[in-house]
């Protein structure tokens, strides 16, 4: 009888995920009713808001609940279907198919993956897929960069904050990336264009801004929270816009984590926070889909893509999101492609 | 030969305003150049935001100097006149006119004021003046209310709050305020049509929103900050609105305020906070009077103007700002009408 394997949250983290708070369960792959399909998982994408999930603090979606799969975005291929939708060898995204080696889906629920010519077919994870559609909202929905204008985005190497970047200079901005260590760094300036990155592990965030920004910032594209989210808050100009994509710096916090400092400035400089998940602007995605796919075929826009190989070692991989031990998109490869 | 009064700021005040921090100086009225008109102030408005020009903190315009008359909105009535465009007799809007009896201005910056029939002269000075648009731009173009949707005001018994709440419940939404006292309160529901009122004197703010908002909230207009603002915010649903007009409580602290403290929230639920100041928008004014106007017409709209006397006691006028002893528009009669 064939089996699946597939992590279980056991206990919500408190702070670092520990041992033991997820558990590695393999059992046997139940039999299809009509309409159903077998997809084996590909890809996993693992994202900051997996950890989010895990906990039960208020969120935007219900939390993964004690004894169930743990949840996340994957892309799979259809080994075995009872519905006319698919055939056996279709590759397919099962929407929030989970940390698990097979799903069985109901066909309606299952979406096929369209390959791009020449592109791999992790662009579909990442920046085809929600890390794409992320940014292009995140910076042209909320941020709406004009030429010349000032952009600043932290998490600046990682899956979204990298295509944010670039879309803001593909819209004429001058654009200034934050991330950790000299490599990411130079990867940004010198790979994908940046006018500037800051290394926040190596230098005053603060005195590369005053540096790098002269004429103050007019869009933050937010990713990370804490003290650099303030240090770009407090250099923000008049009718600034802050696009609130995430707040990773404080996930593994068992306190959710307060506002800018200065408040008065939202005030002061009439400046517009708005935070946003992508899943709202689903409907929407024909809109994205539009300039993103079109800047990948010219070569416009580069991205980055980190696999580890395995779900076994699923709970490691994620550190590497809180470490920043990866570079761009964090995937795990699950299983061979077809 | 004539003289004016007029108050100057000698130092910055640190917490509440003293003694001394304003001195009121008499001085000889210089003589007209061509172009100029001669306006005796009739009404000056206190205003919160009186109290940020007094500071040197980051703001919105310079602050007022040492030394210079302090600065405030007015209307008078033309005196003298060296320009074809004001003739004795006057009433006039002279921008910034400030805190004083008397001031000489350029006929190019000075405009009429148009009386509505059977409406006092004062309403051009709050519901028909800075303080209606103050509100109708933050309701009608920040907050959007919905039908059906909630919406609480804080300071609700004060001059914009008021107008505020009104607006959004022509818009035909559910209105709750948040004032001080059982006579702002009962004002709010029994006069203004308010859903409900809660008086932060004496109930728990949070405890009466749970009571009066079973839904959520949906707009915050915020006029307060501090504990009251993190009530209200930690309530607030999913793509609430917060247009921040004012952060009064914290006017008098040497420290700016920080922000709400559950930050993650805009991020869960994709709030939009932003800051606005009224001049921003003067050049849509029409917008806001279009709807304005006709309403206080139609007996639609109600406003309070509390009224002290005398430029004299503009200090001791200005802290019922910040001890709410006042009711709606706060106005100095300088002199009088003509």
């Amino acid at each position: 009888m064939a089996t699946l394997k597939r992590w279980v949250l056991r206990r919500r983290p408190v702070g670092e995920i520990q041992p033991g708070d997820l558990e590695l369960v393999e059992e046997p792959i139940r039999d299809l009713n009509d309409g159903e399909v077998l997809v084996r998982t590909l890809y996993l994408s693992l994202d900051p808001t997996n950890r989010i999930w895990m906990s039960d603090q208020d969120q935007y979606m219900p939390p993964v609940e004690i004894g169930d799969t743990m949840r996340g975005g994957s892309m799979g291929v259809v080994v075995q279907s009872r519905s006319d939708k698919f055939k056996q060898g279709d590759v397919v995204n099962p929407g929030m198919g989970g940390w698990t080696s097979h799903v069985v889906a109901d066909a309606a629920m299952v979406f096929p993956v369209r390959q791009m010519p020449g592109v791999p077919l992790t662009a579909n994870m990442s920046v085809l897929g929600g890390t794409g559609l992320t940014a292009w909202f995140g910076m042209c929905d909320i941020g709406k960069p004009q030429p010349g204008e000032t952009v600043v985005v932290s998490a600046a190497a990682g899956a979204v904050g990298s295509i944010a970047g670039q879309i803001a200079k593909l819209k004429g901005a001058r654009v200034i990336g934050i991330a950790g260590g000299k490599a990411k760094c130079d990867w940004l300036t010198g790979e994908l264009g940046f006018d500037g990155a800051i290394d926040y592990k190596n230098e005053d965030v603060g005195a590369a801004l005053d540096r790098l920004c002269p004429k103050g910032i007019d869009v933050n594209f937010e990713n990370v929270g804490g003290d650099i989210m303030d240090a770009v808050f407090n250099r923000l100009n008049n009718y600034a816009r802050m696009p609130l994509c995430g707040l990773i710096s404080t996930y593994n916090d068992p306190d959710r984590p307060s506002g800018p400092t200065d408040f008065a400035r939202v005030l002061m400089h009439r400046i517009n926070i708005r935070g946003f998940i992508v899943t709202d602007f689903l409907p929407r995605a024909g809109e994205a889909m539009a300039e993103l796919a079109p800047w990948v075929a010219e070569g416009k826009l580069k991205w980055k893509v980190h696999v580890d190989q395995g779900l076994e070692g699923a709970m490691d991989s994620l550190q590497r999101l809180f470490t920043g031990n990866h570079d761009g998109k964090l995937l795990i490869q699950v299983s061979p492609e077809p």
